[in-house]
């Protein structure tokens, strides 16, 4: 089994190229290689499968992306930049435009001259007001729907000194399934900083889908004070920079793609990933 | 760059096949390697290199083993065994019995029938007594040298349920460079369970010197008590199964040595590993 491992603002992933869908990625196997200490460790992996000759568009790849915990999800905003960085380096996929296949409908991804990415992620909308409870304290934030559920809330003091060691809390009526709760600070004109809290993964680097969230309640609150709001936002976050743009009808995410190394699985190991400790599930 | 990654009772390192001594390993290199995020990730590195052909014994290989922060370390009971394995997988070394260079003298390593590592650790001595306080609880200790400090605390409950998540207070006056610190149950006749706080680490999924040291401890207290203890101990730690054979003049330590991959590190990002947000500190 060959794989890839690379990261877009640390969010990072295992690519498993298999065009011809021949592997059997089980949940288990799929916990094992993400395993940070007796496996290779990752956030996730996306498997790199050719779609049918007869399928729309033509020669596109699938990316079958899976949470570290073996869960099927459906789509990444950073990992489909290093997703489109394996294909394009491998010559896989011709550039500077490609279409990506994910479970949330095509993807469109374009290189830039510098060499970062930029995704399609679809329109993002503001769906109402609420509060999370955030270390104790409770905060005013902003309903976005980015395909999947986020709550922003606009801070004035340094992102870096708000507590998320444990999950925010959101109102249960509002987010049935929960919420990625962002707290964001703006900087400037189109600048913001961002720190995330992501369900089911708790405190991570980044965040594709809500750097876009964060930009959208950005300009929604500057537009409500002022009426003046960027298009563009440069969004920090603690493992990077990524720039989202807001275009009228969808949202368009700018950001790096890392390959950090290549390889093999050791086909001993392949043979039997269960054979680990049940100890490790003790470790994050 | 070549490079294995592989794993000792999920204690995890990088195997950097280095046998001319060619490789320029700078600390930032090192810490950007094992960065589990923006990396590959690691515990450590090590980095293989050929001792000069005049030296002794004629053909051993060097350990040259790095912390993830980039700093030297002397030795590893869990490390070297991977080492070894890696070694023996390819040829490099022939068993069943090789000895491999450290900082800290040669280290003879043998490989079991059953494929696990016995590495020759070399004598472990008590010192004394002192009290170490753990999540806010003294506990009476033993103080351990194997090669490295540490304060072993015999408990009477089961030791997940002992709050390691802040580093434990010991003694200064007797701890000058601080202390390995192990919380060790005995199961039964020759069996223990341990979990440690490595100093410079933190709470960590396997230590060889601090299983070596429970063993050492355990037989001392059970010794003293009973006038019957055994010279072969089982340590369970939250990574896997260790044994500890104490014998006249030194200590053995047995256990699995698991390669997962093998790969080539990226040209490009080899290149540039100090291309990282400064921001990737912030994660563990």
């Amino acid at each position: 089994m060959r794989f890839a491992k690379g990261h877009g603002t640390g969010n990072d992933f295992l690519i498993v190229p298999d065009p011809d869908d021949e592997l059997a990625v089980t949940p288990r196997l799929v916990a094992s290689l993400c395993d940070r200490h007796t496996g290779l460790g990752a956030d996730g992996i996306l498997r790199a499968v050719r779609t049918s000759p007869g399928g729309q568009p033509a020669g596109a790849w699938f990316m079958d992306y899976r949470n570290a915990d073996g869960g099927i999800a459906e789509m990444c905003g950073n990992g489909i930049r290093v997703f489109a960085r394996y294909l394009l380096d491998h010559g896989l996929a011709d550039g500077p435009e490609l279409v990506v296949a994910t479970r949330a409908g095509l993807r469109r991804v374009t290189e830039e001259p510098g060499g970062e990415l930029t995704v399609d992620m679809g329109p993002a909308e503001v769906l109402g007001r609420s509060v999370a409870v955030i270390g104790g304290r409770q905060h005013d934030g902003l309903e976005v729907s980015v395909g999947n559920p986020h709550l922003v809330c606009l801070v004035d003091q340094p992102v870096s000194g708000i507590d998320l060691s444990q999950p925010p809390l959101v109102d249960p009526a509002r987010f049935p399934d929960g919420a990625n709760v962002e707290v964001v600070r703006v900087l400037g004109p189109g600048i913001l900083e961002m720190r995330v809290h992501e369900r089911g993964s708790g405190t991570t680097l980044s965040c594709g889908t809500g750097a876009v969230a964060a930009a959208v309640a950005a300009r929604t609150e500057l537009d409500s004070n002022s009426g003046i709001a960027a298009s563009t936002w440069t969004v920090r976050v603690p493992g990077g920079v990524l720039t989202v743009t807001l275009a009228e009808a969808t949202s368009l995410l700018t950001g790096p793609a890392v390959i950090v190394a290549e390889g093999d699985v050791d086909e001993a190991w392949l043979s039997d990933p269960a054979g680990l400790p049940a100890a490790t599930s003790m470790h994050s």
